[in-house]
């Protein structure tokens, strides 16, 4: 039996179509008539929240205070680092005026409230908080400043694609300064960590954390790491990032201190980030042909109760059914919080509502007609199975006490569940059998198949001969992701030059 | 004998400067160097962060969810509602080119990359989400919208001040629509109660809930109900709003929808925010001459734990007995959450760290030594009663168990006498006991004393005659506030204008 998915157009048929359509049915996001931004609807929202309250517990845990910077940058500020200006200004949204004023009924910018300086709307804020740190640091007691801020950046994207690139897009920007080197670094490896665990244990997105080649780094950083995702079409996802920025920005910026013999030395800063962009790597990650599955941890809600009514004389008796179900569940503890269960009473068509939630990837859903009630039991989709034998839909009828009972336990499975299934496709979709640059034309030849990444060996080449490799590979839409830190040894040579290998680098296409 | 406050500058010898101080020596905030906003540091950022963490939890539970809407606004929507631009139109920060360039090593924007259409940047979201509304309602069955978004917005203001008015500032815009015109007034009314609570049971800030006059609505408002706060200087401060839009914006945006009976009819919206001012009211309402005093429920940090360590061997179990200590308060709830307790283990002098608690406004600040350790106790300094008989800094020495077992009522007893005072200042800082415009003038010609509100009886005018009456206030550097939902009824005649009065009006001095 052909199974009829929720969805207008499945993964295989055209995966990008696939994903608006999923952002659509699922309620996410949409476009809201504004060049290259959008609104993100309740449901996508609710799940970016619960990301930041995650992530932001883990950035509070490892010592960070969260502050607020302006949104506006003087222009000037940026001509003080000049490798981080080539890399931002060629695309930022400038304010130059102030004023607005009527003319024969249309609204115009005045031209008499031009700005002396233009503004930037933030692309990053390395320039103004390092400002702030120049006034903050005078001495080594001073160190280290370990601060964080959530805030909406600009960076003016020809072609824009929700969530995982937008005009406007909303992210959480670290940044640190330590008075040596080695502290900087190892500020710098922790927020990767800190960036690993959180995409495997909350988004059950299994990641490659690594090094970035020296092309892809940070415009002004000594050295960057990402993390990387497969998504189900075997593109790579860079889904955070983290950067050690060496003396760059302390000394665009003046930070100084005096260190504890007497010294003033420049600080060593570090940035670090992650945005809505891995609400994109969710979808593309735990999406099928039915819509979403959000993995329980960030589901808004864990259990949706759809009661059958018939505007008939029982409703009533089933409605209060529901709600004394929610009760009872929000009462139970999930992942060490209260479990968020609602009942979905709004007037609509109760086979709608459960597609709805299907579309949504609510993890567990569950109907109560009169039968049910009558019986004390409930009827339970879970959105991870959702076809049994046959490809009907997989509705189990338990007690409702015992499904209480095992709603915390269904929904940690469900979890662990999501990550395996993730893990496991991003474990058979690299490859490391690829020995010469022949053979990784031949891995990306076949456009039918999921091509995934292949880890290669080579020489670590900078400057010209790295452009090289990067032309080489973009002839092939080939990107280079980053240097896993857990790669087995280089033993043979170069893909690109033939010299000794140094390390395994993973090459792929990407988002 | 006379006590030598913490702050460089008093409230009675200049209270503009000492709210300046306040923020400095409290780290709350700082210019940033930009224009009009300032960096929100750790400190006022923690209280703002609980602020929003609560209050958000209210919106959510009166039905609302949160989203995301852009941070540009096309020109052209501004158009549609032309009371609105009117209110709005004249200051705001205008993107208009979206590229800079480098000429001769300088930036400037490149006039090439100059929009089509500027962007404005939002000064608050009503166009851009009634657009969105447009879009969502179209059915009865679509109704009520019920949505809320945590925001940064800019009005380009032209003498600012933190907190207060900024050109940036952040604050929560809630946005709903109705069928009925009756719930839409509910949902108006229904959320500046939740206003008030939020005040007054968390910020401990007692507030006056009432509707603005008709010169003070909200620009496309039909009605605007404010919370008017009294400051320590007895200006009022206008902490939150909601308003009634009527069918202002649904026409507009052509918000419409198919009624139960068929009929093509405009929804009824709403809108309502409340914005980082209300730290600089928490500043005004509670601070004293030695700095901040936080209430305990928005307090980043309820007790903090400072240890007298003198550079000695017995350091380290001074220190490990601070941490017992604190992981012996957090396991304690107050005000139904883990208490927040921390031990400050900077490199820095003790009474030093004291002082910056002190001037933090930390609830409880706990001074743990060799010989409080040695006999079991630690000693304890309550922020809102810093100072005992004849002047001296009132430390109360406490066993630790008792302290552990107490704290939680104390920070509650804290926050209850926070208000109370400031509950007693409002009371008292009313007159309603002025009959005529020649008394008004009378209250408020004594520049030495607290003039407070006076509260009076008017005719309830509009138009060119409550322009009148607005002048003939300016010229006395007065406004009119809102009218008290718990006015007594008007007895006798307009003080204005001598008609029969119909209600009772505050007037005061106002930020």
């Amino acid at each position: 039996m052909t199974i009829k998915h929720a969805l207008p157009v499945t993964r295989a048929q055209d995966f990008a179509a696939w994903y608006q359509a999923v952002i659509a049915e699922a309620d996410m996001a949409e476009d809201s008539g504004v060049r290259g931004c959008m609104v993100i609807r309740p449901w996508g929202w609710g799940i970016w929240e619960r990301m930041q309250r995650l992530l932001d517990d883990q950035i509070k845990a490892t010592g960070h205070e969260n502050c607020y910077f302006p949104l506006f940058i003087p222009l000037s500020y940026f001509e003080k680092e000049a490798e981080h200006v080539e890399g931002f200004a060629k695309e930022m949204a400038v304010v130059t005026h102030h004023r607005l004023k009527a003319v024969n009924g249309k609204l115009v910018v005045d031209p008499e409230a031009r700005l002396e300086e233009p503004l930037v709307v933030r692309p990053t804020s390395e320039t103004v908080i390092g400002a702030a740190f120049s006034r903050w640091v005078q001495s080594w007691r001073d160190l280290p400043v370990l601060i964080n801020q959530w805030a909406n950046v600009v960076r003016w994207e020809m072609r824009t694609r929700m969530f995982l690139r937008t005009a406007e897009f909303l992210w959480q920007e670290g940044h640190t300064a330590h008075a040596t080197e080695a502290e900087a670094r190892e500020e710098t490896l922790r927020m990767l960590e800190v960036y690993r665990r959180f995409a495997e244990e909350a988004v059950a997105m299994p990641v490659i954390a690594g090094e970035k080649p020296e092309n892809e780094r940070f415009p002004g950083a000594v050295a960057t790491y990402s993390i990387e995702a497969m998504m189900q079409d075997g593109k790579a996802l860079q889904a955070g990032t983290s950067h050690f920025l060496g003396t760059t920005f302390s000394k665009a910026q003046n930070i100084r201190f005096q260190s504890a013999d007497g010294q003033l030395e420049l600080a060593q800063t570090t940035s670090w980030g992650v945005s809505t962009r891995m609400v994109g790597g969710l979808i593309m990650t735990h999406g099928d042909d039915d819509g979403l599955r959000v993995p329980p941890r960030l589901a808004p809600w864990q259990v949706v109760i759809v009661p059958m009514l018939r505007d008939g004389p029982e409703d009533a008796a089933v409605l209060d059914y529901c709600r004394t179900l929610a009760a009872e569940l929000q009462a139970q503890s999930a992942f060490g919080e209260p479990l968020r269960a609602t009942v979905d009473a709004r007037p609509a068509k109760a086979s709608n509502k459960r597609w709805a939630w299907v579309k949504k990837g609510a993890p567990l859903i569950v109907e109560v007609g009169p039968r049910d009630m009558a019986g004390g039991n409930v009827s339970v989709i879970r959105r991870d199975r959702l076809y049994g034998e046959g490809g009907k839909l997989a509705s189990a009828v338990r007690p409702r006490a015992d499904f209480v009972a095992e709603a915390a336990s269904l929904l940690e499975e469900i979890q662990a569940g999501l990550f395996a299934e993730a893990k496991a496709r991003l474990d058979a979709g690299i490859r490391r059998d690829v020995g010469d640059f022949a053979g990784l034309e031949a891995a990306f030849a076949d456009s039918e198949t999921m091509p995934g990444w292949v880890e290669v060996e080579w020489c670590k080449p900078t400057g010209d001969a790295l452009d090289k490799v990067d032309q080489r590979l973009k002839a092939l839409k080939l990107t280079l992701r980053n240097v896993d830190m857990n790669a087995a040894p280089a033993t043979g040579s170069c893909i690109f030059t033939g010299a000794p290998a140094v390390e395994r680098v993973l090459v792929g296409r990407s988002y």
